[in-house]
């Protein structure tokens, strides 16, 4: 539907191109902030003013430009105004952390949880004890709580349709949680947890300035995250990205998900793990000693790692002649195997791919590491106050879950 | 980078509003035409008044709204107001039209070429010639030229990357033409012939209201489309949707592209002819065959189809696993065959596509056929005017190439 534009919209879009600018660059000058959103100069000063005012910008001391004239002032952050609540559902773990305006991350949090507490009612316990805890001595407003869960997460509503290592199936779990949280409650929003790192590693990490980025991450399973003109692309309603069901092994095995040959069949952590016959246990412990042992040459590792760096080039060429992204980050255990997977990886990929697609793309390992994930829900958590920077006037400051 | 908005781009945004609404959905009222926009009334007839001005739409008899109070005046496309010239460059044919508009097309040429006239000079001089002949007479302005090409075309600036069938590689071909069609001219603009075929369904076919479209063409190769947000999606460069280059089979054929295994070497007409023992003959030929024989009952002909439609689900379930489309069409041969191939594409789908992506996607045949690929040239070919109105101002009318 093609839309209008009226004067409201102008100025909310305005602030919302201001303030989303400072928080991605960080410090900069007002006059690099007047070329970069296209404004003019006192439309800018007026806006800066208002963010300023609102506590979410700082002005601070001139920058000087190089070139003659008077240095512009400079603003940045107000890194300790607004708060985004990031929360990362795991399997074995519940990570918490606070992200300001900016992308800092403060207050990490993580506890263990056993087996019998990953139902959604005692993970909905879990995490709002966490929140209570944090947000009860913050003293600053918190605009959002974004929560990342290893699943098919439904945009809009943010029903987990399917996550299938925690058993879940059509949870409502921003329900689950609004509940437990008491009003008022900022809003809760759920991301997929690779889709998620996808978005970090764009603004903040190895993908940083690309805006056509495909984001593969090797856990126990295989998820995957693709940013598109530098937006994530969500498809029809939030299931894109599932790249661990892209079909590469017609006489493979059959997977979770009901198919058979999906990649995550050939190169998830459980796949390896399986095939040196060893016990799939928690990613972590696994997956250092997996490491430790390609480290020091042990033969069948070796060979293991360097069939599934053949499957993923494999993959990496279907993804790269159907998306055409400029850069592909290999995440979690593939970034961690890097140099194992590239000796087979990049012959295949450099071989198979249509040339056109593969002269335009870079391969390289994701930087953020484990808090992608937590970064990635910063984000969403402050989405809704970077699209709409007076929304934190509709808010609660303080208090209970706030 | 965050952009914001002045009053020059929010007049050209709100002109371009009303004008692509217009042509999407033809004859309305005003008032529907103001609840779409979500612009307010006196501005809406502010805007119609200028679009009326300009040639571009024309004001008719009141629609009755079946609501009390005054029919609401109709607005509805100009047919006979600016015109954008479509070019279809296929291997054995070259057809043009020209487009309005509303989205009809007019004055359908289609020209034979013989193999020696398909280097990129010959195909210019024989498409600068169609465009002459057409346009000498045509007492239109015409506001753009688009052209698809069965390849790989770079956002931009339009080169030709790669061209398989017409063995063209880098081919300058907006350069190309623009010389021989002389000063003033209106803007080239080229198209890969797959992805204009989706947005043509996506705006006036099987894919009308549907915002996330997969397009799955069937020709001697195989091409595609994605449509992602009402939008074409085009990846970094503009060459992503070469589905025909997914690698379904590791254990497959050799491909044109360099690869091994691609969807386009199992389920390409040039491949079924291939494993049917029948030449590889014009596209259109030895389809027609195909499809009589598969209608008697041939035996070889059903089998060969029907390990197609395997091949062919394993491919969407891939494909609707990473980019979560609402509606998968398949068009040329595939709608052709359509019923041939469903007995076996439908289980595969069914079986091994991830369960909530499954839920909301359909599969259907396209049912534009070839006109498809001329009716997305034509968009192209508007797509400049459609998002600035007052570029006709800076455009020639009438006489060569104009």
């Amino acid at each position: 539907m093609a839309r209008g534009v009226n004067n409201e919209s102008v100025r909310a879009q305005n602030l919302s191109a201001v303030l989303t600018h400072v928080h991605r660059c960080g410090r900069l000058s007002r006059s690099d902030l007047t070329a970069a959103t296209g404004l003019n100069r006192s439309t800018v000063g007026v806006l800066v003013t208002e963010l300023v005012e609102r506590g979410l910008l700082i002005e601070g001391d001139p920058v000087a430009r190089g070139t003659p004239g008077r240095p512009s002032p400079s603003v940045q952050p107000a890194e300790r105004g607004a708060a985004g609540l990031a929360v990362d559902v795991g399997v074995a773990t519940i990570g918490l952390a606070v992200g300001g305006i900016g992308g800092a991350l403060e207050q990490r949090t993580v506890i263990d949880r056993a087996s019998e507490r990953r139902g959604p009612e005692a993970t909905a316990d879990d995490v709002a004890a966490l929140i209570m805890e944090v947000t009860v001595s913050l003293g600053r407003p918190v605009v959002g709580i974004g929560v990342a869960v290893p699943g098919v997460v439904r945009r809009g509503d943010g029903l987990v349709r399917t996550a299938a290592n925690l058993g879940w199936r059509d949870v409502p779990f921003t329900d689950l949680l609004t509940a437990r949280l008491g009003q008022p409650c900022p809003p809760v929003l759920l991301g997929n947890d690779a889709e998620l790192g996808a978005t970090a590693e764009h603004l903040r990490g190895a993908g940083a300035g690309v805006d056509d980025l495909l984001y593969l991450l090797g856990g126990i399973g295989v998820g995957g995250g693709i940013i598109a003109g530098g937006r994530p692309f969500g498809g029809a309603a939030g299931y894109a990205g599932e790249v661990g069901h892209l079909v590469v092994n017609p006489m493979g095995q059959e997977c979770s998900c009901g198919g058979r040959g999906c990649l995550e069949t050939e190169v998830g952590q459980a796949a390896l793990l399986r095939r040196l016959g060893r016990p799939v246990t928690p990613e972590g412990e696994s997956r250092v000693q997996l490491l430790a042992d390609a480290a020091a040459g042990d033969p069948e590792v070796r060979t293991v790692l360097a069939e599934a760096g053949t499957w993923l080039g494999r993959a990496v060429t279907s993804l790269a002649n159907v998306l055409n992204p400029s850069r592909v980050l290999l995440a979690g255990l593939f970034a961690a195997a890097y140099p194992h997977l590239l000796d087979t990886l990049q012959p295949e990929v450099d071989g198979q791919t249509q040339w056109p697609n593969r002269a335009v793309m870079t391969i390289a390992p994701a930087t953020l590491g484990e808090e992608a994930v937590l970064l990635g829900a910063a984000e969403l958590a402050l989405a809704p106050l970077l699209a709409d920077p007076t929304a934190a006037d509709r808010l609660p400051t303080g208090g209970r879950a706030s």
